[in-house]
């Protein structure tokens, strides 16, 4: 039967990593059906469904016939919608034309990068990282530039640190705000200085934004709102986050108009088109009422945040950067652990407790650091934070 | 603005073919605008919306907060239920675990290019093919090996074809049947000597069933149900066509257990999960009562098919093989042109007809053909046969 030697996959699908959490959460699935109470702090999606008012508009939508494709780039009503939702709130000028709807912000990442690389071309990124934002270069035999960030510069690139890294060869530089694994922000004046540094290398600055929305104690911002910017950035969005619609499957990306023919073309190609039920329910989801919605959930995930990191650090654990969005926290174990894969899964053995190794997101310093998702609930996050610290005296 | 020289995209991406037939249909919407009526016979989708069982299914499964990702494979009841589809409907043996759930065939297609080719790595497909075959083979930087094909095997390659063209470093064959453009069969045995073939070369055969169902005079049928099928065989199959759920983006891979694994860590970066709701839509659409329905609508497209084929062939067209399957027919304009694209123009400018020239699915007699597409009713199917006839006798 198993003749991976005479049918041989190809090198790209050999070297692809894994998620590594993905075999914690095997091992803690079966736990669970032995009927192992188990707390989950692993999960990068929110708990909460989408709203109510995104199933009746998708309901309506259907029930209308609107079940065939839509254009490659999206439901022009909602590239619309899209464009005056970055005026309204953001103030920022994005015409429609410059908005791709794409499935899912995997499906925009890869679409975008299948637009800008050649093999061999450099993409240069920061370690901690989104891990799929490697394996996209790597698919097209690009080349990763994984520049080590610590908690100094907030697990971020900075201007200076690109320029420090600079080499010839690099066709892009990948930035996240707010940032997965590590929830931080990126300031809009480094932000510009970035995207000014590449213009005049030629590079592209692409700026991941797909936890807009979800900052606590200051405003959602995105880099589109600078004046003057250079046309070299592409931001990449996704309704799953804030938004919370995440099986929909459906992200976009703002692109400078000169890429839009190629990335229409390119996506003809790659997905014909974006679900068309889930374009109709984000057309509902980008209404006010439900915005206002959003707001209230924004709120508790900023409440889960509060708790969970004062219960952290009253515990005596480390957390070098408290996060300023998205749903994480970026865990320094370096004073318990210098195999932070192992610490994670003797947590899950002992404590039911399930988080996931650093090894997810990098090599930098990935041994000696945790993710933390609260995409769970306060007494769950609380008691989670009990059973670590019961855990870890009696182990120490 | 326009800094292409200075911010240049991937040659990937500039090398891409755009459907040519989108040309047409930009010109065909302007017209529409002035109040034109046109018939557009260039659809590659059904006329049909989904059906309502399936609205109603994503209707509650939403409001029931199944708005989660699901596993990257999919979701297990629905692998499942298509194991059981396969055993009820083709008496084919296909284990829930080999199923791979899609975004779109598109999707599959491109996952699937992905695990097998490495660069410079050839794939072989007949001349005329489904266009964006050719183009994720490029994306993956991979070789197209285009074999011309005649009617006289159906357009279709045949087992003794590929081993004519047979040249080393072929990691793959793909095959469609029925086919786009030309709505021909690959009989099984066929089918099996190409697999056998294949696999002493140790090379995939690829089969795309995405029209499977929709075959008239006939019974469907899948490669699957071969007894002592080697494993080098991927079938590639979606909801789109037959189960009429265009919108909804979901296909599927039924591969070689062996495979699986590199299909799963690759399906993570790329698409992390194909839509949920569609994926509850689709366990929907494969109950007994909605397949009735879906048979009540092939059987109209049979009819369509008919009506349409003997217009044409009463009106002197040439069309070398009535198909059996899929809702094209391949039009040999070779007696009225030899310019194809132009003669489309001219047409759709004369008589409001839109259909799809032979440029867009490949090199070989390309400029000799044209795609009818019988995805709008039959007198819309009578009136545009009448208003070509006329065309031709006064332009003649």
């Amino acid at each position: 039967m198993h003749k991976q030697n005479k049918l041989p996959i190809s090198k790209v699908a050999s070297a692809v990593e894994p998620f590594h959490v993905m075999k914690l959460l095997g091992e803690a699935k079966a736990l669970e059906a032995e009927g192992r109470e188990m707390i989950h702090l692993e999960i990068g999606e929110p708990d909460f469904p989408s709203l109510d008012c995104v199933h009746q508009a998708v309901t309506d939508a259907i029930n209308h016939g609107n079940t065939h494709y839509t254009p490659t780039l999206g439901l022009p009503a909602l590239r619309e919608k899209l464009s005056r939702f970055y005026h309204d709130f953001y103030h920022a000028d994005v015409a429609a034309q410059r908005i791709v709807m794409t499935p899912g912000a995997s499906g925009a990442l890869h679409l975008l990068l299948t637009a800008l690389l050649n093999p061999s071309d450099k993409v240069m990124m920061c370690d901690p990282t989104y891990p799929c934002n490697r394996e996209f270069v790597n698919l097209l035999h690009g080349e990763v530039l994984s520049v080590p960030v610590e908690a100094s510069t907030g697990f971020q690139l900075t201007a200076e640190l690109i320029e420090l890294h600079w080499q010839p060869g690099i066709k892009a530089v990948m930035v996240a705000s707010p940032s997965n694994p590590t929830g931080t922000l990126i300031e809009q004046p480094e932000l510009l200085a970035m995207a000014n540094f590449l213009s005049e290398q030629g590079a592209y600055l692409i700026v991941d934004e797909i936890y807009q929305g979800l900052v606590y104690e200051r405003a959602a911002e995105t880099i589109l709102a600078n004046a003057n910017l250079p046309d070299n950035v592409v931001v990449i969005n996704s309704f799953s986050k804030f938004f919370g619609m995440t099986g929909w499957r459906l992200g976009w990306i703002v692109a400078p108009e000169f890429l839009i023919p190629a990335l229409d073309k390119l996506a003809q190609n790659l997905y014909l088109a974006a679900p068309t039920p889930s374009q109709y329910g984000a057309l509902r989801v980008l209404e006010s009422d439900a915005l206002a919605a959003l707001e209230q959930r924004r709120q508790i995930f900023e409440q889960r945040r509060n708790r969970l990191y004062d219960a952290m650090m009253s515990a005596g654990f480390k957390i070098p950067c408290k996060p300023a969005g998205a749903f994480y926290l970026y865990w320094d174990v370096s004073e318990l652990t210098d195999d932070a894969e192992a610490f994670c899964q003797t947590l899950m053995l002992h404590t039911g407790v399930v988080v996931t190794p650093g090894k997810d997101f990098g090599e930098y310093r990935s041994r000696q650091h945790v993710r933390i998702a609260y995409t769970t609930g306060d007494n769950e996050l609380l008691e989670a934070v009990r059973k670590i610290q019961s855990f870890i005296n009696n182990d120490g």
